[in-house]
């Protein structure tokens, strides 16, 4: 029997790569010479297409695979997919959920800490020989401060579990107040912003969250306060954050997201007071490793018919 | 009624400085154009001596001060003073404990994830416009890992209970077992650092743990174990902890604190695998203030002939 042909959209977990390679006729649309012709020669027969969760696939893609049956995802993250044309056209979505969740939260602390504490600017700081004429200046501490989580699922929980160990006071923002846990609850992301020092984004993006920490969120988070994002680029307003952040109306950032990855604007490179990282919230190996196992699980299951494990739509 | 004199042997946090320079005659060390002529100055009425915990006091410096009663540290630990000539002599020391423990704690989380998810790495990544070449490699992660913690004083306590909530097996090597705690217990380090995938020394510094982590105690942590130190310089052979990090013997290390501080080796700075810092485990506003303070009222309990309330010797 012939390999199902697969159409990558984008890559993903190398190791986890060849083994999908292995039992697929798998196609990389970033590799094509002529995109166009890739498309073209798989229309009639590809029914899987496998992508990340930051490159997704546009509607006018699917379009143009009309026997596609099923988008598997490597990520949680589906908003880079349009799942309404998706559901229209009744083509099933997966992502890899759960897998990331702490090693993601595990980012969110090393960059809440590594922001207040100052880690990367006081590695500079020593290397740079800028200890031999005097002591880093004093920061801020983490300590008995409140933060404010927006979005509290899965990864935001993992969140305030952690915060919960370094004696910090915990609230929430999202649609909906959670009936099982006590962590404060807050239906306004601006009310938020005024109580805590710690703004932590770890919400789903997509149009429901477009810039949902917006400028007045960041305003009344403050002069002291830390935003810090392992969500999207797309939850903040990235323009009126790095205005602040270099105008002294809100204290710093650690961000793992932006907007148009993998483009940093020049103006947040410029700034002393923000912790940058390039993505990598779920990249460890044995997180990436779980995510294509599932992303091999779910075209698996298709493949035999079965109930997908982590289907979306 | 005149100030009484004391003579200041380091540097502490400027606010709490300038309030003690109100209470008291304070003579300080580090800016006289003659110290001799300084010590000489004060040998019949100095009472009182004000250091840091990095600085210290010798003995030769206790003994020019022929008065003195009251040793009053900056700072938790009290290695760089001679407390047997101190104890010998009659007088009293006094240290900063318990309120820097949160913040020294939280210092040694942000080096452990710092480390381990590589984020000054990741921050050089972005600004370095690496980016936009591709993706950054991923790392390991911190979960379900092994944390093995050389001392479980207080701050050892404080590190391991932020340890319990990222999902790691918490052990534990120092000279007793403790009674009240399920944490794994080593009498052996060499031992830990098999059982260990992280290796944080939060033990005192002086003669007690000097070279405690000891090469052979780092060759068992092995290429993907990870040192992380807030304790002092000394606890661990620093010239073995270089070669291996440069060889590939030790995964990665997580540095607070150095040999001969603020020299650090420049065979250390050319390392990719290590997260330096320059000694700022306490220095947090709210910590520096709290522990100046109780300098402040350990010498003016001295001064009024009370009880020292944190007093060492």
């Amino acid at each position: 029997m012939s390999k199902p042909p697969i159409l990558l959209m984008g890559h993903f977990y190398q190791p986890k790569l060849d083994e999908l390679e292995k039992l697929y006729e798998c196609h990389r649309l970033w590799a094509a010479a002529d995109p166009e012709a890739l498309f073209a020669s798989l229309a009639d027969r590809c029914q899987i297409v496998v992508t990340a969760g930051g490159r997704g696939i546009k509607a006018d893609e699917m379009d143009r695979l009309p026997n596609l049956k099923l988008i598997a995802s490597f990520g949680v993250g589906v908003d880079a997919i349009d799942l309404e044309h998706a559901r229209k056209l009744g083509i099933a979505v997966s992502n890899t959920p759960d897998v990331l969740t702490e090693d993601v939260a595990d980012m969110a602390l090393a960059l809440m800490l590594g922001t207040i504490r100052r880690i990367p600017q006081g590695d500079r700081f020593v290397r740079d020989g800028r200890w031999l004429a005097g002591g880093m200046p004093v920061t801020h501490s983490l300590q008995k401060r409140r933060v404010g989580i927006v979005g509290l699922g899965r990864i935001g929980r993992a969140i305030a579990k952690r915060c919960a160990a370094f004696n910090t006071e915990i609230g929430y923002f999202g649609p909906n107040r959670k009936s099982d846990t006590d962590y404060r609850y807050f239906s306004d992301i601006v009310q938020m912003g005024e109580w805590a020092d710690v703004m932590i984004a770890a919400c789903p993006g997509g149009p429901a969250t477009f810039r949902v920490v917006s400028r007045a969120a960041l305003e009344a988070l403050g002069p002291d306060g830390v935003f810090v994002n392992i969500a999207r680029g797309s939850v903040v307003d990235q323009e009126a954050m790095i205005e602040l952040l270099a105008g002294g109306g809100l204290g710093a950032a650690g961000l793992d997201v932006f907007d148009d990855e993998p483009n940093v604007p020049q103006a947040l490179i410029a700034l002393d007071n923000v912790v940058l990282h390039p993505h990598q919230g779920s990249a460890t190996y044995t997180t990436r490793a779980a995510m294509g196992q599932l992303v091999i699980d779910n075209v698996g299951a298709f493949v035999q018919g079965h109930e997908l494990p982590t289907r979306v739509v």
